[in-house]
């Protein structure tokens, strides 16, 4: 027996931007539906046409783009109560969106129907018949987005079905239910959608779900159990609120728990630098706690864990990472012992040996950092130079004398400038040298002068640049006098590695973590 | 019928502390468990004694802590393969931790048994009941753990359902089925959670669910549905990998939702204060997505939703957000039109025209400083001060003309010292006033110089400190010269409130923050 086929309709250009923090220009959004084509997703929603000129500016920019295999779809709402659809503005901005796909959203709940659209119950029926039948005879595919539908279905289970067969009749071809509100359980999700289907058997179904109960991820799954063939979601459950059902984690339980087929399967070990990438898009921070593909999805800490996986690969993980393309992660913590150490160390490329004095000094001196403030779990490059310095003696290339940073502003001629000095020694050389730098702050300044003082002896250094930096205070409620830490992400053009620092004071803080950065580089070379 | 009634056990401080980032110290845990304990749970699982000192040392400490209400848990695993219950140092070690409940995991996989404990299937379930028989013999009340059951029971059900028989026949008062490598999915887990309580009809029944999947709220509600009695999980839904089942979510659910009956329902007005505190307390940046409790779990943006929420209050929320400590929040953004601001201004207690000339010129202000860096959705005191610069013309009591930072680090000495000159005019004095103060890092010591200038004038702001500070850089892959974004919190003791700043120097994004701040707390006061 072929296995069954979910359609996948992405959302993240549409209600994925409803939420906070989420905002895309309309050339991400090109950009965007070009990666989520490339993925293999079989819808995408690109804005609603009516509600803002960037969504306009996408379908029109859209025009000219050629995607392999999604159809898009624009977005919008039923007519207006007691105006005819040739009339209606919004849905002639929906056709001249020029998508092979139009969906439009109807009213399911008879509250909202008197008290948002305030027309009759009757009236709604119409809207939402005539507005699918008009769409259709314009040649679109017309996807039906039951809005409220669960909250509809327990006020009024007739009506709420009344309103799907009245988009039947219109000619839809998918009836999408939405739980717009994300507040309905599984079990009467599951009972709702089984009416639903019985009704209108001639018709394909579909579930949007929200996260707002924490179960948008298990009502999209529970959809396609009991027969819907399209799920909606957003890309890292983007969306208002608390975000849409998730389809990051759909996707995979959809295909490796569940069984079915989608026609994005050759991609799945793309997805988690799919959803990075996304997120990078949208200047988001990576949720390292999202389900299968977070930075800690497959991470290890504590002793009997970090032992197990060793003795049994796997052993705490419920599928392989790398058909995702995560992997496996031993933490390093104050609460690591030698074992774990020693097997970071071999991830590493490093051997090291568990039960020596060595390994028991520098887990010391590990927890005594890390109680400063340093955090080596998310900066490896960090822990590395560790290693070396303290198992390979590593001394450093470098010696710096003194640092001075002035950052300056001149409200008059509108200056604002940060200049460094650095004194520093450089291998075994007697001379110390002084480097000065100029930039618009001072960790750059900084960085600038450095690496000029570097440049002749470190040619591997000039290609070195920061491309992400982030402070946190490590040690809460204490004012500008507290502990910062800094994160600070380099590249060379190849590889990116992160390194910390922490201190009283943010550009000792960020000193420290370019040190390490260039060490790091040096290593590695 | 009275409502069934479901124990809440909480594994914060043991399978919480697994997770990446998550670290507390002996003397948290006592105040963790304080505050578990205040809320209203059951059963507050404090440690594995045998792992780490850290755990002794708070069992010890606990033994003179008075609880109200919550019985705390030790936890542990079944004896050592061939070994007499009463020669098991572990135990012996669970036994000394001196606490009304322990609670010991077995293994029902056998591959675990084989493989990880290299024992006979027949010995671990000698190790299962002898274990619990022994616990139960010292007058503990004992849980047992059933690790890895839905794995071991797909692989073996007989023998799975032998594992559970045997810890009750030992006695044990709970038979806890773990999803221990969180991979199951929910239809399954409710079959075999049902056939658990079939053959064992005569004890409870209680789940631990991990979100591998994106399903441990899922499952855990799954449970109780079922018939389990006890649910286990985590505040905030920290753990190994993705986290535990989040009992944030879990309760709110429970009880407004589903209808069970808690301990802790008086408390649920609490909830969002409740996890805010121990993240706090863990060090860890709450989660805005959050289901319930979240920043964002009532936060609105987009024209359609926030006018419509005006129309009908709440009809975009599945329920009242005060019921669980949460609030409504209308959000600003480049996608709000005029009817959000207004409806923002409005919860700020300022009346707007939506239709005036002003507001659009205002509103076109707001979107180029967001385009610049700005993110007043997370920083509502820098928006307020810009609507009280924009619509009530309010100039600045002060005007900074020029400040400096110097950042010095001499290595010889180990001196490391910032310094700010600032020089400001305040009010309509003519005299420019120049003030000088020193701190750890630069932004200290421009906070101090600026406020030992402001010390006569307004002696409000002698109050306001900063408590938090973040930075994070807005346009990615750009280096430190791109632009840097600071979001800072400041507290007078009383109140607290979030600015922002964005500049490609962090020192005048800091800058830019800090005078917002003290800007608010002219206009508060």
């Amino acid at each position: 027996m072929s296995k069954t086929k979910i359609l996948i309709y992405d959302t993240t250009l549409r209600d994925g931007t409803q939420g906070e923090g989420v905002s895309f220009s309309a050339e991400d959004k090109i950009l965007m539906a070009q990666r989520i084509d490339d993925f293999g997703f079989d819808y995408i929603e690109g804005g609603w046409p009516g509600s803002n000129p960037r969504d306009m500016e996408f379908f029109r920019m859209m025009t000219d783009v050629q995607l392999k295999h999604a159809k898009v779809a624009a977005f919008g709402s039923t007519r207006r109560a007691n105006l005819a659809v040739e009339s209606d503005p919004q849905l002639k901005q929906l056709i001249d969106a020029n998508t092979p796909v139009i969906t439009i959203f109807g009213k399911s709940w008879p509250l909202h129907v008197t008290d948002v659209l305030k027309t009759t119950l009757d009236e709604n029926l119409a809207m939402i018949r005539e507005s699918v039948a008009f769409l259709k005879a314009q040649g679109k595919e017309v996807v039906y987005d039951a809005e409220h539908y669960f909250d509809g279905y327990k006020a009024d289970p007739e009506y709420a079905l009344a309103t799907l067969q009245a988009a039947r009749d219109g000619g839809a071809g998918y009836l999408v239910l939405c739980d717009t509100n994300g507040g309905t359980q599984v079990s009467e999700f599951s009972e709702m959608v089984k009416v639903a289907m019985q009704k209108c058997n001639d018709v394909s179904i579909g579930v949007h779900c929200h996260n707002d109960c924490g179960l948008g991820v298990a009502l999209s799954l529970t959809g396609a159990e009991v027969g819907a063939t399209m799920i909606q979601g957003t890309i890292n459950g983007y969306g208002e609120r608390v975000g849409n059902a998730n389809l990051t984690s759909i996707v995979p339980n959809l295909y490796f728990k569940m069984g079915y087929d989608l026609n994005c399967f050759e991609s799945l070990q793309k997805l988690r630098d799919f959803s990075i990438n996304v997120d990078k898009l949208a200047n988001i921070t990576p949720n390292k706690k999202e389900p299968f593909i977070g930075e800690s999805a497959f991470a290890h800490k504590g002793g009997v864990h970090a032992n197990a996986a060793k003795k049994i690969a796997r052993s705490y993980e419920h599928m392989t990472p790398e058909k995702i393309g995560n992997k496996q992660r031993i933490l390093m913590s104050d609460m690591s012992g030698s074992s774990s150490v020693a097997m970071k160390a071999k991830e590493l490329g490093i051997d090291l040996d568990e039960k020596s004095d060595q390994m028991r000094a520098f887990l010391a001196k590990i927890k005594d950092l890390e109680n400063k403030g340093y955090e080596f779990e998310s900066a490896d490059a960090s822990f590395v130079v560790q290693i070396y310095q303290h198992f390979h003696d590593l001394k450093d290339d470098f010696d710096v004398v003194s640092y001075r940073t002035i950052s300056e502003m001149v409200r008059d001629t509108d200056s604002n400038i940060s200049e460094a000095v650095v004194k520093l020694r450089v291998e075994d050389q007697p001379d110390i040298k002084m480097t000065i730098a100029e930039s618009s702050g001072p960790v750059g300044a900084l960085d600038h002068a450095m690496r000029e003082a570097f440049a002749s002896h470190f040619p591997a250094l000039k290609s070195v640049h920061l491309v992400d930096y982030k402070v946190r205070i490590t040690q809460a409620g204490l004012g500008t006098d507290s502990i910062v830490q800094v994160l600070m992400k380099s590249s060379d053009g190849h590889n990116s590695w992160w390194t910390c620092g922490a201190d009283g004071s943010i550009i000792e803080a960020s000193y420290q973590a370019l040190c390490d950065s260039f060490r790091y580089k040096l290593i590695i070379d």
